[in-house]
């Protein structure tokens, strides 16, 4: 018997599970340039970094106190949700359809996000600082100083600079969606703990990705309310649609094979989240929880970049007939 | 449209020719280990490496007169072929079949080989030292002193030894077909050139991989001449029947889309020749052409070992109904 397409992948997504296990490796200091190349950037495993930024103020200096004296009124964009689900597919309860939904983005000062995080603001609504665009040395330049410009071994490693720098700022009420990245990822938790749900790019087959019509939160001009307003002209974006915590079996059936690696980032460590991982991550800490992350490009001529690509052609185009190989999820710049 | 399996691999080949080009990068001395990681091993890219081996004592001692005093009549294995082809697919004149031809393996003294090599034997018959399984310090010990036990840069890059260092030396009328291994290998050319006839991994759906029987040349019991016999009970070989430098397309229409990396490594010189590519190898000097390669084991969580898999189970599988996934060719030790 030969074997069909759908086969075929589930036979590799069970080789690679059996290859490589559910281990993670536990750098107890900063490893060494070639250290962490050879163990972790080549091999494309997740690791966890000890003591990779002990030497930074942001470490005991990052109180609400101290951010409110630094940031004060400073204008910051927020990501505000009803449901803490931003960058997600979300069914429209009114019009029964599911979207790529964007969260409604509001320039607020910083004092007033730290209000509503302290729970000093009665809102029905999730608040979360999640921008992707390099937010740490735009908006959050009086902080830039408190941390490093880039995690030196990881920059020697790679031969490159990051990408973009990123400042986080949420709580328990905000997840991010499973996505992927095509960047190298170190991602600091410098207040609380993240939990990352992550599952290795060979499980693309698993993950039902499909196209989706994009909508943005927008407040009723009545009632303040959010509700998901559809773009015109229609976007399609390419995500995800299954809770892996939850996941719906019978709508997504593929994901049964699909095996995740649970790693939860206590404050004080670093997480290295390699590229082209799917990626699901909650948080939680009192008072909320504070992240940096740098962004490296990942290795364009690395057989992974193009592969991924290969998989939506067969994944989505033969098998579910959905054309995902044009469009740019890849680069999306929401995500984390 | 949708596209076909078909249409998804070629567009996947154009992709990767797209983003990589032909360039091969060249090493003007000796990289660091973090510069051959970064810039080679990781991208998965072939490399020209000037200097390597300079002080080796074999640059300038192994002439015929001094490899013929040091190893004497030492007894090595020589592969022994009518055509020059040990290890590749031959239609078989007698029965008309297509075998996966196995060399005549002779042991005889050092001194003998070079005669053949020299001219001095009236041969038919194609002679090469080719023999895969750590043939330097095995068969070849007493020359063991005069290079390298192993490649500094690159051990300490890929944080191990080598699998195993071999012995070539063959002349022009001997070729190496088309085939890959699972190995990252470091090659010396010490006399001579050899050319590289190079193909990505990605580059898995033009081979035309098959099966075929197993057959290893035998001299025949009254003339001596070199004839297939087959071999009992039946083995099954995949292997990649095309010839790149003539291929036939009407029999192997997927090779159109291959594009050969043509890299002639000078006497001097060192290829990294990245695991999994596809080489077919030709050789030129006079009084034949030495090399020493390293071999070291791949990295295989890296998604390239596991992807090759699945590119076996949808083309040969699902395209073209051949099971070639629990064969172990990967595993083969004759390939160079």
């Amino acid at each position: 018997m030969q074997p069909t397409i759908e086969e075929s992948f589930v036979r590799y997504v069970k080789e690679y599970q059996e290859m490589c296990g559910s281990y993670v490796h536990v750098y107890q200091k900063p490893p060494t340039p070639l250290e962490f190349l050879r163990t972790s950037v080549h091999p494309n495993r997740p690791a966890i970094i000890k003591g990779a930024f002990d030497d930074w103020p942001a470490r005991t200096k990052w109180t609400n106190q101290y951010l409110r004296s630094t940031m004060g009124k400073v204008p910051i964009t927020v990501a505000i949700t009803p449901n803490g689900y931003a960058d997600a597919v979300t069914l429209d309860k009114i019009t029964g359809k599911e979207y790529f939904a964007m969260p409604y983005e509001k320039v607020m000062p910083f004092d007033r996000f730290i209000d509503t995080i302290e729970g000093k603001e009665n809102s029905p609504n999730k608040h979360y600082i999640s921008l992707q665009n390099g937010s740490l040395p735009a908006e959050f330049s009086p902080l830039e100083k408190d941390v490093a410009p880039h995690i030196d071994w990881c920059s020697e490693a790679l031969g490159k600079q990051p990408d973009a720098v990123n400042f986080w700022f949420g709580d328990s009420g905000s997840t991010t969606s499973l996505h992927k990245d095509p960047y190298e990822n170190c991602y600091a938790v410098i207040r609380g703990e993240k939990t990352f749900v992550l599952f290795p790019p060979s499980e693309y087959y698993c993950m039902h990705e499909s196209i989706y019509p994009g909508a943005v939160y927008e407040p009723n001009s009545t009632t303040g309310s959010l509700e998901l307003v559809p773009i015109h002209p229609p976007t399609k974006t390419p995500w995800i649609p299954v809770d892996p915590l939850s996941p719906d079996y019978t709508r997504f059936p593929r994901f049964r094979h699909a095996k995740p690696l649970i790693i939860t980032v206590q404050e004080g460590d670093m997480l290295y989240l390699p590229a082209l991982w799917f990626h699901h991550v909650l948080q939680n800490g009192d008072q909320g929880v504070i992240a940096i992350n740098y962004w490296y490009d990942m290795e364009y001529t690395n057989s992974l970049f193009p592969t991924m690509g290969l998989f939506r052609d067969l994944v989505a185009g033969v098998l579910d007939g959905t054309n995902l190989h044009s469009s740019d999820s890849d680069k999306n710049s929401d995500s984390e």
